[in-house]
Order: structure tokens, then sequence, then C-alpha cells
């Protein structure tokens, strides 16, 4: 398919945005022009899911016209086109700037259908005319290989919303809305989707959303009774009861209920105009009274329950069962239309009781009358930029993170929250970017050590304020809600329409969005490969309370795997950064929001630690991704090491530094290489991913034939399966997390885990040849130190002072080399420093 | 610690369980028992966070009886121990079977206190007797090294509820209560867990159960209005909202609210009394309605919103800052006690406040008074047997899964629906076993084709009904609501007292659970190493949809990460399966029913495909794990081969079986060795899995020195992960899922994957020394094939005839070999199958 690009734009019409029109009755000729656009709706979404060819009906209707393989959903289909014509009036006459989530966006063929109709489609497909090439051409790409998907995806215009995993709809409609006052989300739920856990709490959203300063959401749970093989909950509880669910939730409900045994769609046309009048004139109030500031609570915003039959339109019954409103609609309801004579008859009746040559002139083109409906330019809701938002995506004004460093006279000199110095940078990120960066995190940004961004703003909270609350305002730049699906959702809806953010949790419990993240990764994936989708700011997580610091909560807080899950996917989506200082987060986020089209997941512990590396180096090993600490080995100018100690992550880099510390004292003829990896894809092949290094520079870091004892952060294997084809592979020897560990303290956690410092030297005495044998008193002497800190620890309930004093001294050599200024006192290993 | 076993069991009472109870004031020395046991709890709940020694407070409180960390959440715990104060007066006066859910299960010192104080805990850990050096080992163990973790775990006696992530309570809670006809479950939820998205759902569990054959789910909103850092949502909104919402989701709330402002809880106490007195006999009423066939319609059950102080009880001010009723008693509100003289003095205050010197005698017992308030023996909510639900555990009776084997003649000689077969045999597990298992799903258990237990049993449901609703019915062993966290939930609920189950999902979507499997599978661990906690039956996945076949969805469905995600789990708890037809996949489930302790993940498609296996055959190889199919090889007797072809799974099985019939009839001298893994834990070493094999086992099933060439139904990467350290690893090549393939058809998905027959050939011949330079031309008309089959996928819209009409076909010495019976017609490999 070619493609060219959208370049429409909305005018800003500020508080106007939003009138109030006096009601009036529709006209029938607005009724026959909505039926119309909703009969050639429904006709293009059937016509997409069953055929080959002759898609104006203009021949009789034969097997070879039908695909060999009829897949789709059409039971969600008709009320979103429904939806869809009728929307398409409001915004014509109130030209109010709207974008569609469609919940339900299996049903993909109504989403093609409409942005077909309203010609968005053949001005970004320039091969699928409004003519009957171009319907035949439609109809067959559908579900069809080298086609389209039967979901709304990237590829569907106006879409912000992958119709994969239902759940979704609110969290990306208010993130669509947040900071977008003059933009209307409508967004349909469907009462499948209703049922998850994630939609089920996106109603609260509601207590989140500023009237003034942000968008409106127009929730509209579309009830038509069924999922695949089950009826819903919510369309089967008392109507009392629903409404009283949804007034609950703190909504205006307005109830538009039709089309049943047989009614007349122009009656039910009629009511759901009215209401869509209603609503938008009660939004239009509030929007009113909140510029005015006359608005005193948060508003009970309105919402629209449309209960309709599933499958509205199709045949009654197919083979004696029903099919319209019945969950037998689902999918395909003539699934041998092909193979069936009876049903390729029903099919055409089907058909042709949207009476296409109505709707379709000679030449294949939809009449004016059908066009007319709607709106113009950009104000269509498949073509409104806010839907494609890297066309609106202004880079972020970043101040100069050089200017936040932490000073470094030398290696583990000083002891800084990491986060917390990340936290006075994004205060001044905030401070310059005021309406398009926002921070979202289940209530963790404050514990995650990120206060200080509430010097300059304020936790947006639009529910009752009591005097004792501190920095909850109307509006501000972070948002917090104990749902992590909330905080993702959000952010995706944020950043899907052109703007920027992060999301700050607990690294256990990021978990609770894998499949979430699976499906914006996809987004991101698909949306490269479409030249009018534009990039979009990467979704950036910070994860801050990582396993090896679980003070207060202990092994129910405790799983890495999040890396593990996200290097799983497409190589040119994913990228994860393991920064271990303050200078090294910076960095790193620095070069997250300048970042576009990835998932960067940044893992980096708010506890006080040591400062590695001054800015300037911090730069310079952020930049390459991995480096060789020459200060904290003790390699000889020419020669190879006789082992390579590798960490990534702070609590890792911590203990083989403290490991390389003790060997340089016990054992100081060995030539140790320290190497640290922050930018973990680095160590993949550069063939597999463009961050992976060449084997070349990968041997010349490692080594091709020395051990290499390797912390990680995370667990073991991700270490084995991103270096399995690397040359000395078999002498890699890999600690991490091994789910060890509940109550304890953080040197207990490490030893538990085999990472601890002490571990770490047994394992270079007994992976160097013949390092063992010599140094056999030094072996004993560190699991002396090992069971003396465990029973310390089980005794004080702290971590033993030789380790919890413990600070970094440097080398002779590499002080003469690097240091200027001294470091803090020795207490390296204690008695453990020492061998003959 | 010791341990000794609950053997108390609670009578059956049949239809009285729940009676109904004239209401009567409560006398004052209930009111002081209620007080007392409460001052009690609170005071061992707080010396839990912080003493070391001095329990008692009987010499003055210095910085030496102070923890050096200390570590906790006193926030939720008050609260949590006057419900159970009052719960165990009702349980006490209306012998109630009751169990005790922790939402909130951060809260872990007040239920351990509560344990405490009810004598269970004595009984299970004989070294923490009720006196007063048990209650310094119980202060000192909390949170300690070595000790219990901070939060409601598998070692806290009446918990069957991790208190790590939130929103599960009540799903836990409704699992429980399924089948548990005279059960009361009160489940406690926390205003923040109340935020999250499977909470916020949970609440919709009451359509589906049974009010006369299940039991009774009490569920208690506990709002002290905040979480960590911020107010919660459900707390700040108007009280006729929250109401509203609370009858939304079908409930009759009851609202008690007190002890603000200092307010004497006396009148909380007698609120809350008489609340539970009027909602237990609305319960009995109910109960009583539904035994006489006299309840019309779904009961409004009721439930109670406590509103309550956060920290209730702490100081209400500290440093000038609110504790009491704020946030900052979430944790530890004096995290200074030990080195601030002041806050010392503070908490001496705090602990003395509930005058322990009136609870305790001198011995450091508990008073009379408070202990008769327990319950007695398996009444107790911390000894109810059923929240240790291996000791009520069941086996199955499990039908003979052999006779409900497919013939397979000859490998590849029938077709089958693999899960259509195994629903079979769980219709006969259903009707062996209708009080004690059930299957779960999102609506998924038709279209997984397990439809044949619908024969025996229908879904429950207990909204409303239409006529054309099908196999709905008040009760039924199969539970189905579109959220998998409800499943999860239910599932382990239920598991977690003594029942048996499977939860049948599409394997992208059980990504949505990853977090929930993690605890569960966290809590296995634990209960492993707890001598009272009985073997509960294992969790038992079915994915059946699988990324190889998701014909109606695309790639938004697709995912096979789970499986990664799971062995990243202690190796003792989890198993993995990948049947590959209808034999192999009634046999992997057989095994599954009657494991215990395990999270099996099974893996298995639903679409027809050829069965390889007889019954005995299967048998052979699952007990294995992995095996050769010699019949589907080329080796010669005594000789190795020249290079092995691996499979897991049931596509990568079949499409290593039409590559190696390729091969035969192409490349006849080639000696190929056909590998299928149906365990994928077999692959890992014997050293880190129980069912791993040893390194003479794997050599002399995959060689040391030639190809290997897997094909893998998940990523590539995670069979290099298990197989790292094996003996010629660097020669094997893992073909798998690696994200690609949106709308397409089954041989073109495999193909895009590069997985694919041809694509395997060709492996080999670049693989297998010297053979690619000999069959040059073979491998063009493989890649020939490949195109062939891609244009006419295009072209047609399904696979080319070559693909979709192959069959296995034997070669002449495995027919000598092995089968007896004729196999179908062959046309193997069309013109791709010949070569000089």
């Amino acid at each position: 398919m070619s493609a060219s690009e959208p370049t429409a734009s909305i005018p800003d019409r500020g508080t106007a945005a939003f009138s109030y029109r006096e009601n009036h009755r529709l006209g029938d000729e607005t009724l026959a022009q909505l039926d119309a656009w909703w009969r050639a709706a429904n006709y293009l979404s059937v016509g997409q899911i069953y055929l080959l060819d002759n898609p104006l009906l203009r021949e009789p209707l034969t097997r070879e016209h039908i695909k060999p393989r009829l897949l789709g959903h059409w039971g969600t289909t008709p009320g979103l086109n429904f939806l869809y014509a009728h929307l398409n009036r409001v915004i014509r006459e109130r030209e109010i700037s709207t974008i569609y989530i469609t919940g339900p966006g299996h049903g993909g063929p109504g989403m093609v259908a409409n942005a077909y109709l309203d010609g968005t489609y053949s001005e970004l497909y320039s091969d699928i005319g409004q003519n009957a090439d171009g319907l035949q051409k439609l109809c067959r790409q559908f579900s069809f290989p080298g086609g389209i998907p039967s979901h709304a995806s990237a590829d569907t215009p106006g879409s912000i919303h992958e119709g994969g995993e239902l759940g979704y709809a609110l969290s990306h409609a208010y993130g669509a809305a947040f900071d977008n006052p003059d933009l209307l989300v409508a967004a349909v739920i469907g009462d499948g989707e209703a049922e998850t856990g994630p939609l089920a709490t996106s109603w609260h959203s509601n207590k989140f959303l500023n009237p003034l300063t942000d968008g409106v959401v127009l929730p509209i749970l579309h009830l038509n009774g069924y999922k695949i093989a089950n009826p819903t909950v919510l369309a089967r509880i008392p109507e009392e009861e629903l409404l009283s669910l949804m007034r609950g939730y703190g909504h205006t409900p307005y109830l538009v209920s039709g089309g049943f045994d047989g009614e007349d769609p122009a009656a039910v046309h009629r009511r759901l105009a009215e209401t869509l009048d209603t609503v938008l004139n009660q939004i239009a109030e509030i929007k009113a009274s909140a510029a005015a500031g006359t608005l005193q609570n948060r508003p009970a915003w309105p919402m629209i329950i449309l209960r309709t039959p599933k499958g509205w339109t199709c045949p009654k019954e197919i083979d004696g069962l029903p099919a319209e409103n019945n969950w037998r609609s689902h999918q395909v309801p003539l699934a041998s239309a092909r193979d069936t004579p009876e049903h390729l008859d029903v099919l055409d009746g089907w058909l042709r009781s949207y009476r296409p040559e109505e709707l379709f002139d000679n030449s294949g083109t939809p009449i004016p009358l059908i066009t007319d409906l709607a709106p113009k330019g950009a104000l269509r809701m498949s073509a409104n930029p806010v839907a494609n938002g890297g066309v609106l995506r202004r880079d972020l004004v970043l101040p100069d993170f050089r200017d936040y460093a932490v000073g470094v006279p030398a290696p583990g000199a000083t002891v800084n929250e990491a986060t917390r110095v990340l936290g006075e940078w994004l205060r001044d990120v905030i401070r310059a970017n005021p309406d398009n960066f926002r921070i979202f995190g289940p209530d963790e940004t404050v514990s995650n050590r990120l206060g200080a961004v509430l010097e300059v703003t304020d936790k947006q909270w639009n529910a009752a304020y009591l005097p004792s609350d501190e920095h909850l305002a109307p509006t501000g730049r972070v948002v917090e809600m104990l749902s992590e699906h909330q905080c993702e959702g959000w952010l995706e809806g944020y950043l899907l329409t052109g703007r920027h953010g992060l999301f700050n949790t607990y690294e256990a419990f990021v978990h609770i969005v894998d499949s979430m993240f699976n499906q914006h990764a996809k987004w991101l994936k698909t949306s490269k490969e479409i030249p009018w989708r534009r990039p979009i700011a990467s979704l950036n997580y910070l994860l801050s309370s990582h396993v090896w610091r679980q003070d207060h909560n202990g092994s129910s807080h405790q799983d890495p795997g999040f890396i593990d899950h996200v290097v799983n996917k497409k190589a040119d989506v994913v990228r994860v950064y393991l920064p271990f200082d303050a200078n090294t987060l910076l960095s790193a986020y620095d070069h997250c929001l300048r970042s576009v089209d990835y998932v960067n997941v940044v893992v980096a512990g708010k506890q006080p630690t040591f400062n590695w590396l001054s800015m300037d180096r911090a730069i310079e090993h952020m930049t390459r991704g991995v480096g060789i600490f020459e200060w904290a080995g003790t390699e000889v100018e020419g020669e190879q090491p006789d082992v390579v100690l590798g960490c990534a992550g702070d609590v890792p880099t911590l203990e083989v530094l403290a490991a390389a510390s003790l060997l340089r004292e016990a054992v100081p003829e060995l030539k140790v290489r320290v190497v640290n990896v922050v930018d973990l894809m680095r160590l993949v092949s550069e063939g597999e991913h463009p961050h992976g290094m060449s084997d070349r520079e990968y041997d010349a870091i490692f080594t091709t034939d020395r051990p290499v004892i390797f912390a990680y952060h995370g667990y073991p294997w991700l270490i084995h399966r991103l270096t399995y084809r690397r040359a000395g592979h078999a002498d890699l020897h890999v600690r991490g997390y091994k789910e060890e560990g509940t109550t304890t303290t953080p040197f207990d956690m490490v030893m538990l885990n085999d990472i601890d410092r002490y571990r770490l030297v047994i394992d270079v005495l007994d992976r160097v040849p013949g390092l063992g044998e010599r140094y056999a008193g030094l072996r004993q002497r560190m699991q002396d130190a090992r069971v003396r800190a465990r029973a310390y620890t089980r005794e004080h309930g702290e971590d033993i002072p030789e380790v919890a004093d413990w600070t970094w001294t440097e080398g002779p050599e590499s002080q003469a080399r690097e240091v200027n200024t001294g470091v803090g006192s020795s207490n390296v290993g204690g008695t453990e420093s020492r061998e003959g």
C-alpha cells in the first residue's frame, strides 16, 4: 500500500470548543443520512469479512466471491458503526475535536469501513480509492494474507487502541484527554471488556481529570449482551443496579435501548441522537462552569449506556438457531457461506438488506448523502491528528542533566540516593514542560524518592480534599492511583497522542502490566512500518524499588523477571538500562526522554549507595553502554587479565567492586578486569539488536578464554541467553537473583542468592586455574566471613559492620592514574583482606 | 521452629450452619472483652514491629529493646484486629465455620497477633508459647532475619492469601466459598486494594455464587482513607456515591464509621457488633430461603463498609505532623525510635496506652477474658482447616484416561482436535467428582473445545436468564467470566481450600496473570517448608489457543512468553508440558490432576491435527518426557545420526516430521534422528530441576557432536537457556516464535517465523557438513517451495494444497518395524520430495 500523510490540523477554539446548542428535533433528512451511513458501514463490514470480490453485488453472489477462510468479528461491529455515524453528526454540528476509542477493537471491519466512508482511508492508502476497484481491494485485504488484521490496529486510521487484549479503553481514553482541554474522547466499552479488572477500575479515572485543563471522556458502555459463548454480566443485572453502578462510579448515566424484536432502527437513531445532544450540552455546561470558575465539585460527567442487539441487522436465525441478538453472531455467523449454497443465499440476502444500490453510485463511490455526514478535514475522527500523536509531538525542553551531577571526587567517595537526584532533574523537566510531560505511578513517586518534583507541581486529584492533604491539587503533573493498569494505560494514551512521560513503579509489580507492555510494544513495531504514523515518545519505566532492597516487604515484592519479559520483544523497540549510581541514572534518563518509539526499562535503586563515576565518566560509560572500570581492576598494560568480573545493576556492581578490592589486597598478583554493563542490550550480538556489540568488541572486553564471573541484577540465565553465541561462553559464570531471601538484611539478601563479595571471591578462586589450591586459606576465610555475616545478622538484625561500613579504597596504581582527591577511610573486608 | 499439625475438624451442621438469632444489646462485659482482645492484638502488633525484647514492658523501655531495622506496616493493622475480635464473638455465638481473608496482608503483625491470642500460633509453633518467653520470641521474629515476613504469608495460621501484590482478596474469598455451603468467608478489602483493577471487578463474583450450594462471602471494605502517601479514592467520594457503587455491585451495604476525633472505641465496638448481628441474620435469612427453595432472584448479599482512622490508636501526631488518621502511619510511624529518645518515649507511651498490665498475667499469658473470646478448636479462624486446604484435600476420582484414547493405527493416520478429546475425559472427571473439581475460564471453555463437559454440567450463573440461554444454571462445574484475574483468583482460592481445578485460557492472555502466578508459586515454595501445611492440588493451566493458530485474531493474541515467565520460578514448583496430540494430552492432564503443590503449564492446540502416538506409546513417551521418534527417523542401528531434529509443541512437531519425511525422500543416505520433548523441564540439568536429565541421558539422545535443529513452540532462546550447559550446545540451532506474522494462514505463520518444514530442511543442509554443496538443488527447491507457498497464500487466502493436504507416510523400514495397519494416502512434499 502506498500512503500519504495527514496534514490537516484543527484550529484552537479555546473555551468555545464545547458549546451549548438548543436541542432540536432531528429532521427526517438527517435521520436518513445517519441511517445511510450506518447501512453503508455495515455493508462494508460484512463485505470485508466475507467477500473476495463482487463488492457491489452487481453480479449474482457465487462461491468464488467468498473468502476461503472467513475470519473476523461481526457481533460488535454494527454498534460501533451506529455510534460512529451519530458522532459524525454532532462533530459536524458542533465542531468538537473528537477521537474514537474502540474498546471492542476486534470490530476492526467497522472502523475501517467508517474511515473509508469519511475519505481518510483513501487519503492514506491511495490504492484503495472510493470506487469499485477500491471497494474490492478494501474487502479483499481484510483478514487476508498480506492484508490488514481483523482488529483495529496501528494501520487503522484514527485508532490509538489495539483491539487485542481487552480492558484498557477507558485508561487510554483518559490518557488522551489529559492536557487536551478541547478534546472529546468517545470511548466505546463493550460489555465483555467491562468484566475485566482493568476496565472495572478505570471508571474511577474521572477522579483524576481536571474539567478545565483536561479534555472530556464520554464513556459509551455498549451492552450487546454477549461475549464469545456467554451472556455478559452487566447485561444481566437489573437496570436499576446498572444505573446505580454507573452513579457509584461518579457518572450521570443515560440509557439508550433499542433494535430488539425488529424495532425500526429509525426510532433508535432518534433516541441516540437526542441523548447525544443532551449529553453534549451537559458537557458544555460543565466546561463552561469550569471556565467560569463556578464548578464546585467533581462533576458527574455524563456517560451513555447503549443497549442494542449483538450482531444487529444480521440474519435473525441461521439453521434454526438464533444469530442476531445472540452470542452466535460474535465472529462469523455464516462460517460455511462458501460451501453451503443455502448459507450463500442467506449471506446474499443479508448483504442486500442494506440496499447497497442506494448507497454507492455507478462507479462505486459512496453517495454524497453519506459522505456529507462526515465532518471536514481533521475533524473526521479517522483523520484527527491527536490519534496520530507523532505529528503533534514536540521534543521536550530538557535541562542539562550535567548540571545535576553529584560530585564524585573518587569512585565511592560520596553517597547518594540515585532516584532522589533524578527527582531534582525531573522537577526541572516538569518546570520546562508544563503541559506535555507527566509522571504516573501507583502511589510510589515519593516512596521512589522522586519527591523533588512536588516542589513545582502537585498530584492531580479531583475527589474530596481534607485540610491535612499535601501536594494534592486539581491539576498537577503527577498522577497516582493504586492500579498499575491505570498508570500504564494512562501513560500509553498520553504518549500515543503526542506527549511524554514515565511510569515509576516497584520492579516486582510491573509484571502486572506484562501483557499491556506486550500490546504497546507490538503497536510500536507495527506503527514503524506505517509511513503515515509518526514516531511517538518512548514509554519509559523507572523501576526503583527493586528486588534487592525490599526492606518492608520481603519475598512478596521480589521478581526481576520483567526484564526477561521485555527482551522477548522485537529488538528494535526495547531497551534496558541498569544505571548504578546517580550520574549514570541522570545520563540514562536524559537519553530515554529524548528517544522515540522505544520501550525503555530503567532499573535503578532508591537506597543510598556509592557514586562510582563522575559525570564526565558517567556520560562516557553510558555512551558506550559497557566498559572496563580500569580504576577498579588490577590489569597490567598489554597483558590479558586472569579473570573478568562483570556486573550489571547497582547492588551487583557494589558487590563486584567489593570483591575486586578484596582480591587486590589478598591476591595482589592476580590480574583482575572489572567490566560494567549498563545497557544490557550491548551483550547481544550486533545482528540481533541495534545496540549489540560485534564479537570483536565483546572479545576485547570479556576476552575469549579467561573466566568471566558476572554478577547480574536479575535472573542469571538471562545473561546466558544474551551471550550464548559469544566466544568463551562456556567459561561465563553468572550470579543473580534466584528466588531466595524473605525476611533479611541487604547483605544477607545478596548472600542468600550467592551474589555477595565473598562468594564472588570464591568463584574467582575456583575458576582461575590453580588459584584455589594456592589460596585455600583465603577461600576458607571467605566462607568464614559469610558464616560470620549470617550469624551477626541473625543475632543483631542488621548487617555486620565490616560490610555495612565498607567503603572503596583506591589501589595505589589507580590513584596515581585517575584520582585527584583523597577518599574515605578504609576497612576493606576487615580480617578477610590479607593473604600470604 | 518446631511445628505440630492441626487435627481438629468442624462438624457438618447442614442447613443450620447459618442460623438466625434475635438481636440483643451487647452486654458491657462482652464489650470489655472485645476491647481487651483488640488492645492486646494491637499491643502485640506494635510490639512485633518495634521490640526486640521487654515485650511486657516490665522494665523501662530502652534503646536496646528496639530493633535496629524497623520494618512493617502499622496503618492497616488496628482495623484488621478490630474486625478479628468482632468476628470471634459472632463465630463463638453462632458456631459458623469462618475464614478470614486479609486483603491488606501487609498487616501481617495483626494476623500473627490474633493467631497468638486464640492459641493457634503456639499450637503450631511450640517454641512460641503463651508466656513471657514466647512473647519475646514472637516480637523478635517479626520482620527479623531468620524470622517471619512482615506480610501475612503461608506461615501465618489461617491465611490463604499472600499479602504482597494487592487485588485478589475477593476472588480468593469466592474461590474458597465455592462448594463450601456452610462456610463464611470474611474478606477484608483495603481501600488501597479497592483501587486495583482485579479487585474492582471481583465484586461481580456474586453473580457466580449459588446461595444454596456455595458458602457466603462477606466483603468488608475497610476505609481507612490512605495508601502509602495519598488518600484513597473510595474514601474521598460522597458517601451516597459509595453506597450507590456497592448497590451497583449487587450488595446491600452497611456502613460503620467511627474512631475519629478521639471517639471512644466502645461506641464503635457497639456499632460494629450490632451491624454484624444484622448482617449475619440477613445472611441466615438468605440461606434459609435458598434451602426452602423460595429464593427468587440473586440476593443482594450484605457487605460492610468500615470507616476507621488509618493507624487507629497510634500517636495522633509525631513531630508535629499527623500520624493517626494519616498516610504517615502506613508503615512504621516512629522509624527513629531507637535513635531518638523523644521518639522512644512516644513509643513507650503508645505501647502503654493499651494497658498491657491488664491484658497479660504475671507469666505473660493473655488473661482469660481475652482468650475466652476465641471460638473453640477448629472454629478459630486461624485454626480452621479450610485455610490449610491440604488437610481437607481428597484425591480426585479419575476415570482411566486410556479409555478415551484415539485410535492411531499408524503415526499421522488419524486426525483429532486434542482438546476436544480431553474434554470427553474431563466430562467424566466432573461426573466422578461433582463437588470438588471446577473448570475456570474467561469464556473460552467451548472455544477451547472442551464443550463435552457441558453434557454433564453447566456454567454456573446467578444473574438474569433468557429463554435462549444454553448451559447456564444456578450451579455448575464451569465458571466463566471475562477476567483472567478472576479465573486465576477463584481457582487459587479453590485449590488453597483443598479442592481441584484447571484454568483454560488463551496463551497470549495468560500474561495477564503473570504476577498472580508469581505469588501463587511463591506461596507453594514457602508452604512446602512449613510442616503443618499439607500439600494442595496443583494449579493447572491449559493454554489451548496458542500463538501458532490465532486465526480470528492475529498478532494481538500472540506471545508464548508465559513459559519463559514460569520457568524463572523455583524448579520444584513448576512443570511445563507440550503435548502434541490427543493421546499425549490425555496422559499429561491425568498426571497434572494427580499432582500436588505444582504449577503445571500445559500448552496444547485445539485445531485438528494428526495423532502421532498410540496410547501405549503416548504413555511411554510422557513417562520419559523426551524421546526419540524412531519411526520418524532414518537412523542406522549402532551408528550415530548425522543430524538431530528436535521438536517441542504440536505445530513444531508437525513441521519437524514433515521435514524428516522430505529428507527421507530427498537425502536417503542421511541419518536423521527425530527427538520430541514433551516435558520441557527434561532439557534442564538434573541438578537444576527434579525432571532434569543427566548429561549422560541428554548426550545419548541429542549426541555431543552432531548438529541439532530444534523447532520449539515458544521463543527460541528459552531452549538455549535451558541447555546452555550441555555438550554440543554450540551446534544447537533453535527455531521458534519470533514476533512475526499478523494476518496470515497457518503455514504462512510458520514460514514467517522460519520454523516451517522447508526452512528446517535448509537448516539441515546448511549444518550437516558437506550436505549443502551436495544438495544445492534441493536447497533451491526448498526455497522455491517457500516462495510458491507464500505466493499461493497471498493469491488464494489459504495454504497451498501440498501443505494443507500433506500427510505422513511411513518409511519402508519403520513400517516393518512398527506399524500393523496401513496409513493414509501420500503426497509428501509434492515435487519437493525428490533429489538425485
